[in-house]
């Protein structure tokens, strides 16, 4: 089912640019031979590291620009000096066809402005969404909303489902990938009141290719218990935050605990195997990327700070959904649902 | 400057009732041996298990009563029909000046709504807030909401600032805790006003007893890069949920690539010194205990499913904070506060 993908990269994007992407892209390239790539920003530098890696050279094009966003400009500085920097030309080229994924490893607020500047929410869509991979015991799940927007209505929260299932559609190859609303066990509190009226609707989705489940606690999105985790962005930024760094905290638990003695140096010796198991599980690079959900056109955010490795998973993430042609089948998704909708609650 | 020190523990809470209740007071009596309990529920059921504990027999008084709130009922219905049972039995006794503290592994909803009643909110605290200890890689901290209330106005999150730093005074002996607001870190998020509006105003606190630090994200929670963490408690919720259950899935892994090949598992036995001080950091037994705060006493709900040694720890978190004189001390910072933003933002 797969033609030839072209992705839009950001070359000068994140702490390192053509350094980090340039290598990242030539891993992506041995995954998959067939995708080739545009790279903006600064022709010299990225000539100088593209020709290290002849492979990726003759699938890229490189074009010429001067024009950086830092990772310090506010967003509104970056959509008012922007155009036709090496953030702005890759969505612009996913815009008029050229592409059919963005890639930047640099400024969230900036792209995710730009994105929507340039590829447009889809048509009934009120807010895009920005989504993250989660690992968890079972495999991985899709949590949304991390951070584009602070709060979310009933039907926003309806359509972050929808993006999500479709996302997970893309990703993990289910049908119907099971949805969960992100909610607080307890039982009086006040309020959350959109989060009741979601759940209520998202009920109503029979025909739609999504099997919702209610309900999810904090602590069951690591359990796997759902494919897909919808909840507005403050508290999922939080949470996303927050699981990094508890997972972080362990990690130093386990460097000290496992040198603070000599028995259990000998110990972590015998144990290497299984402990670097443990960290690959753990490994951020693994699941790179955010995703910007619900405009026309697939724009992916990775992190500022990874390294080649986290690169190339953050453009292996655009692949995938560019082969499940996920915009296009959220688009014809939420028509049904806002049709639902629509009977549901006039007005 | 300790007195005797009286706790009021509701018996009949929790999974397991007095045959955990009573083993965690004697506990408790051993750490604090000045100690005395009242314990409120069934006489037969607690007095069967009183008898293994004669040193504790010794400083108890059992107050018999029939009626207990199930795990399921909702807090309307506790609130109805609960008055006089074993969980508002404790309450009435420290809003009576009878005990200093009250305890319960009972239905948090419950408690909550009890506790609200009974022993009201200090005077000019619209919302009590629910406080936890959070483990960190230097100490514990306070986070606070993590479930009274959804959403806060910038007022109530400048309360429960002032909330938190009266209990990590109380059980940190600092004498002007750091305070941090949790926000989120994309730049051009909407919203979160009433969060910003706190952050101005908290940095206004010269003259009370707390070092504004401003804005913390996430992953900083569990660096303890402050001592108090200050957030609504609908984020602060699912947060918390969120770290139990990446530490418990980092926990599986851990098992997992430690039982997974015969090295690993050699390795394994050699490490046990090491992963032993890890469950010990990880055990949530260790800081088992929610704290109510903003109300004219002191109460406290331990996790429904722990053992004798978390319903110790819960009932040692009531005993620091009754040491420090907790609701006294709040009161009087919060007028002061209060007075400032009264004079800061008139109406």
């Amino acid at each position: 089912m797969s033609g030839t993908r072209t992705i839009a990269l950001d070359a000068m994007g994140g702490d390192y640019g053509p350094e980090v992407v340039v290598p990242g892209a030539a891993t992506a390239l041995v995954r998959h031979p067939e995708l080739s790539f545009k790279l903006f920003g600064d022709e010299a530098r990225i000539n100088a590291v593209l020709a290290a890696h002849p492979a990726l050279a003759a699938r890229a094009q490189v074009v010429h620009t001067d024009l950086v966003i830092a990772m310090t400009d506010k967003p509104s500085q970056a959509l008012r000096r922007g155009k036709g920097s090496s953030m702005w030309l890759p969505l612009e080229a996913v815009r008029d066809g050229k592409a059919d994924v963005a890639v930047s490893a640099g400024n969230t607020g900036a792209l995710m402005a730009m994105s929507k500047l340039v590829l447009r929410p889809i048509a009934g869509i009120e807010r895009p969404a920005i989504a993250a991979l989660w690992p968890t015991i079972r495999n991985e799940c899709i949590v949304l909303d991390v951070g584009a927007n602070i709060g979310a209505s009933a039907r926003q929260l309806c359509d972050f489902a929808l993006m999500g299932a479709a996302m997970a559609r893309a990703l993990f190859h289910l049908e119907t990938p099971s949805v969960g609303l992100l909610n607080v066990g307890v039982e009086d509190i006040k309020g959350a009141d959109e989060v009741k009226i979601a759940n209520g609707w998202l009920r109503e989705t029979a025909g739609l290719p999504i099997d919702y489940r209610g309900f999810v606690e904090g602590d069951q999105i690591g359990q796997g218990v759902v494919d897909v985790v919808v909840v507005e962005g403050f508290a999922g930024n939080i949470a996303l935050k927050t699981a990094e760094g508890t997972a972080r905290q362990i990690g130093e638990y386990i460097k000290a605990a496992m040198t603070r003695s000599f028995m259990s140096r000998v110990g972590a010796a015998f144990a290497r195997g299984g402990l670097r198991s443990l960290k690959d599980k753990m490994d951020p690079r693994r699941v790179n990327g955010g995703t910007f959900l619900g405009l026309n056109g697939v724009a992916i955010k990775s992190h500022g700070g990874t390294d080649a490795l986290g690169f190339a998973s953050a453009i292996d993430l655009g692949y995938d959904m560019a082969e499940a042609a996920l915009v296009g089948r959220l688009t014809s998704d939420l028509e049904v649902f806002h049709g639902k909708l629509a009977s549901m609650a006039p007005g």
